[in-house]
């Protein structure tokens, strides 16, 4: 809704890339143009670059999609300062599972929104819910093109007891956070660059090794990542972290398939 | 989202008025130009100055909101053959009340929308659940700017159980309709001008009589109907379909007020 409320025809949206693919989307639907810019391998935001893209709409995914990284609080402040008179919206869908929020500078900057989730910390994926925080000026805005009634009577009484209760979400974070250490940890160990996650799940990457075919192979023994085909990020895997069984079962399939070892049925069945 | 993915700035929309009024909300997001025909005291549809306006898009909300009156569906061919190439979207909201529906008439105009929901023959207005059909390529258009789960898993699932027991709309459609015949028929009595509803409501009027101070007094003795204060429907009232009791209770209101009774407290508690 942000993107169809403040990008017309033609006018630009700038986000460092790769970032959540759904923007791209958004602003083909908008017939917007989009600058994207390359953040490197690691994944650091250049600030300066999206404040001289002046674009009328600038997204940061804080933390970032696919790769798990955080954008200090304070470069957020800088960029929101320096987009003045633009809109700077910041993406906290995986916020909960991170160490800050940039939820804080709203006071102080009018261009800024601030995007929540309940699908990813609240485990409530499947009713569609989500925040907007901003200055009231630019809510009022907003609610002029909102649909009306776009939520549901039952996904409005979820969101409220979900947020009524949210020491269930934090119980439910801490242990989501302490099993991405241990993954991260051990993801390493295998040989994995890891960027430091703070969002629940991983960007696993052998710098220069297409993992297509192990992202295949993991499927094939019934476990689930994502792997995108694109040049930045052919040599990764995200994975997202679930129980520690889970997550030792995917290494020891990880292990499997780098070494190359033939898939033997019977050593499967065996353990 | 019909208005988002086919009107621009300045482009044109043409609806018989009155009719249901979140369409000049929906143009006006869009800065559409609105093209407004009136339908005069009979609420027929002035199908040839639709078909003159050569609207991009032209909207017919059948049976109408807030008349209750249904266009006969030959009418709406001859307006989807006129308009070909521009697209024509069929309002079906309250059309299980009714005798007819457009819907056989997609297969012959590509240009032809029907909408529905479940919020009203199926009672779930809380769960916000809608239907579009239409050819298979202006479907396909749709897609590519519909929002991605637009929808929630359980407003999904209530909406697939409800198609599943269509009995269960058909029976309660059967007792709306019986209880909006009679309703009429006693509006009549009391002498309303009421045009054939085929709808779950009826719009009454005593033309040049407003309204306003009956729906008041309606109010303060707890019963709601929709008043509109617009010179065209100020003299009527919309008058939703409920329970015989709850329409016999309003039809005593009724008669109480238009007498211009003081409504005595003693008088009602004695009923």
């Amino acid at each position: 809704m942000i993107f169809r409320a403040v990008v017309g025809t033609g006018e630009s949206v700038a986000y460092p890339v790769p970032t959540y693919s759904l923007y791209d989307t958004l602003a083909d639907v908008q017939e917007a143009r989009v600058v994207r810019i390359p953040t490197g391998p690691t994944f650091a935001v250049p600030i300066a670059e999206l404040a001289r893209a002046r674009a009328r709409l600038t997204i940061i995914c804080n933390p970032n999609s696919p790769s798990g990284t955080l954008t200090p609080v304070s470069e957020i402040a800088t960029l929101a300062r320096r987009l003045r008179g633009r809109m700077l919206v910041v993406d906290e869908a995986y916020v909960d599972f991170a160490s800050d929020s940039a939820m804080r500078l709203l006071r102080n900057y009018s261009n800024l929104v601030v995007l929540r989730t309940l699908s990813k910390s609240f485990s409530l994926a499947g009713m569609r819910l989500g925040l907007c925080f901003a200055h009231p000026r630019v809510i009022a805005e907003l609610l002029k093109v909102k649909d009306s009634y776009n939520l549901s009577r039952i996904a409005l009484a979820a969101g409220a007891a979900a947020l009524d209760d949210a020491a269930w979400m934090r119980r439910n974070v801490e242990r989501v956070c302490k099993t991405r250490v241990e993954t991260e940890r051990r993801l390493r160990a295998l040989g994995f660059v890891v960027p430091p996650s703070e969002a629940n799940f991983v960007l696993a990457r052998m710098p220069g090794r297409d993992m297509g075919p192990i992202a295949s192979g993991l499927r094939r023994a019934g476990i689930l990542v994502r792997h995108f085909a694109t040049p930045a990020l052919r040599d990764a895997l995200r994975i997202s972290i679930g129980r520690p069984s889970e997550m030792r079962q995917l290494i020891a399939a990880l292990a499997d398939l780098l070494d190359g070892a033939p898939r033997s049925t019977a050593r499967r069945a065996g353990r």
